[in-house]
């Protein structure tokens, strides 16, 4: 049933990808999906027609998301690859140094930007499984709390991500993105906390 | 290159499984994963020789947790269709409406008894992902915040969908499970809290 395990195998391989930045986008994608699920599992059924147009609005931007998400896990280990190529150019020469730096300081934008995209997807998993907390069968409330919590570990796993790039980055040209990403960062995880948190006190009163 | 697309639109669809228990199982999974990754990535390399055998053991422990967690989130899955068979079974005559509460009572307790299981080792990936973070390879500390915050997430998630279960389940012979339950399910929310905590500190103290 579960096609899972090749992946995993490969995460625990000594190959650095994928890793902790495709596994960011993946539990955005995995709370994405469980939105959609939830939201599949409400619509159509009576007890729930006062909330099927919301519903159908949500289960669009959940499968938006668990599409661009799914896609950002590979997009994270083609950037991260490009950091390791730079990294492997000659260093004899002090131009060859100059030519090594510059790829290498352009690869760590990249590398950096790919989960600071990651997290803004995660935040709006986070958002939209409140919504299908609040709202979508009952039944399946724990589906709905299991995508806050996978939300938000992307929302810090990307931010991980991100920082660790970051840490590299020392050219002048790149200080604004630098500055920008970090001010960004920590708006994103402050939303992705309160919403998750309030996603998850529905979850808890709705199964207890 | 990730084979996990099938499995996101196999958990989006209006199927009930796999759902969020499955997912628990599989955060926890890529949590072991993400800490085989950076033991693989630091055995054999001259600046770790003092850590070596540590992570030589880590890398055991991890390896087994990353199979286990594997193979739970089918299990997750094939104990709650067990619930829904249960559920579907003939309830006219009184005899039919007793041999049914009976066999759903006994899937419950069994559905619940899945992600208890998958809470355990989730502490563990938690539990080791803090090692990891603290003796492995530096270059790959960010991934063992992201094994710590995945390790967390498994934790949460599959207490939801303990409490889900044991929200149904009423029969005198099973109070001492549940009251058993609830009382180990404390205790390992607030372990796998108090080191999570731990290993993102020292992750977030080696990224910045």
């Amino acid at each position: 049933m579960t096609a899972v395990n090749e992946f995993l195998a490969e995460l625990a391989s000594d190959s650095p990808t994928p890793g902790g930045g495709s596994v960011a986008a993946l539990s955005g994608a995995l709370g994405a999906a469980l939105c959609s699920m939830v939201c599949n599992l409400t619509i159509g059924k009576k007890k729930y027609v006062d909330v099927e147009e919301d519903l159908k609005r949500v289960l669009v931007e959940t499968e938006r998301l668990r599409l661009e998400l799914n896609q950002l896990i590979d997009e994270d280990a083609a950037a991260f690859d490009k950091v390791m190529t730079a990294m492997k150019l000659p260093k004899e020469t002090d131009d060859e140094k100059a030519a090594r730096e510059a790829a290498l300081q352009d690869s760590l934008v990249d590398a950096a930007s790919i989960p600071l995209v990651v997290m803004g997807k995660c935040v709006e998993v986070v958002e939209l499984s409140a919504t299908v907390a609040e709202k979508g069968n009952v039944n399946a409330v724990s589906d709905a709390g299991v995508a806050a919590l996978n939300g938000r570990a992307g929302v810090h796993a990307a931010r991980l991500n991100v920082l660790i790039n970051l840490g590299g980055i020392r050219a002048e040209r790149h200080a604004l993105f630098v500055e920008e990403a970090r001010a960004a960062m920590n708006e994103m995880v402050e939303r992705a906390d309160r919403l998750a948190k309030q996603a998850m006190a529905t979850v808890l009163e709705k199964v207890s």
